[in-house]
């Protein structure tokens, strides 16, 4: 190699690190803002998120107040129709939400279902007699289990 | 500079053009990764932000179903004070989300309110005389405008 072409190498390598430099700055800075901007950003759509729902809850909100009216007024018939609608109009709302009934026919199934008692019975034993609370699932996931009673069998 | 330094000054030069090299693909690699996770938990952000809402409005779907069986037994009494629970917990539900009410007292006020009608009134010209729907507030955001008539002055 002759002198020439080794100063010519050496400001190659030179240049070569300048640019890695630069870039590293650059992507760095990039990264920071970004960082920055993700941290404002979660805020927001955790609100926004939230503002959906309560802003689809605004409707449920009136027909109760319509309904609580119709009670003030003793249309009783216009209280009990009021009530089937504000029920049906949430169920529907939760029911978009991915919010689905926990089925509680059959056997007792300890992942979706709590036991508050057992009770002699006719049924097999092991088998859901009756359902205290409903449960929910939202997707996947137990919101709430289901709390029933289950049969302890005949006690024969 | 005799060629053992230059020699050096390459190899030295060569090092931190490795370095920069190394630093620039490890932070473009922890960037990528921190870009994935974010994506990741956003949506699970938004899906607890959700899930935490509407477990919060099982009790309210409950006391509905309560009221109902109440309706179908014609136990009037227990029908409208079940409603009346449901809409005292909804409510506090959405004011603990930053839900308000927006005020209707006095003039009209086109950020909060939407006229709409005007009508001939003895109240000042431009004052709000009656509330068609309530309007709501999530912190400063106007959810939904206040539906009101604005007088319109006695029109003499």
């Amino acid at each position: 190699m002759t002198l020439e072409q080794l100063a010519e190498k050496f400001a190659q390598v030179e240049r070569e690190r300048d640019q890695h430099l630069d870039d590293l700055k650059r992507l760095a800075a990039e990264f920071d803002n970004y960082r920055k901007r993700v941290a404002r950003d979660q805020e927001g759509l955790v609100a926004r998120a939230n503002e959906r729902l309560v802003k689809e809850l605004l409707p449920v909100l009136d027909d109760l107040e319509r309904a609580l009216e119709a009670a003030a007024e003793h249309e009783e018939a216009k209280l009990e129709e009021g009530v089937r609608l504000v029920h049906r109009n949430l169920a529907e709302l939760l029911r978009r939400e991915g919010l689905a009934e926990i089925e509680t026919e059959g056997r007792f199934d300890p992942h979706v279902h709590e036991a508050l008692l057992a009770q002699p019975s006719e049924q097999e034993e092991g088998s859901v007699i009756d359902v205290v609370q409903k449960g929910y699932k939202l997707g996947d996931h137990v919101v709430r289990p289901a709390r029933v009673v289950v049969s302890g069998g005949n006690g024969g």
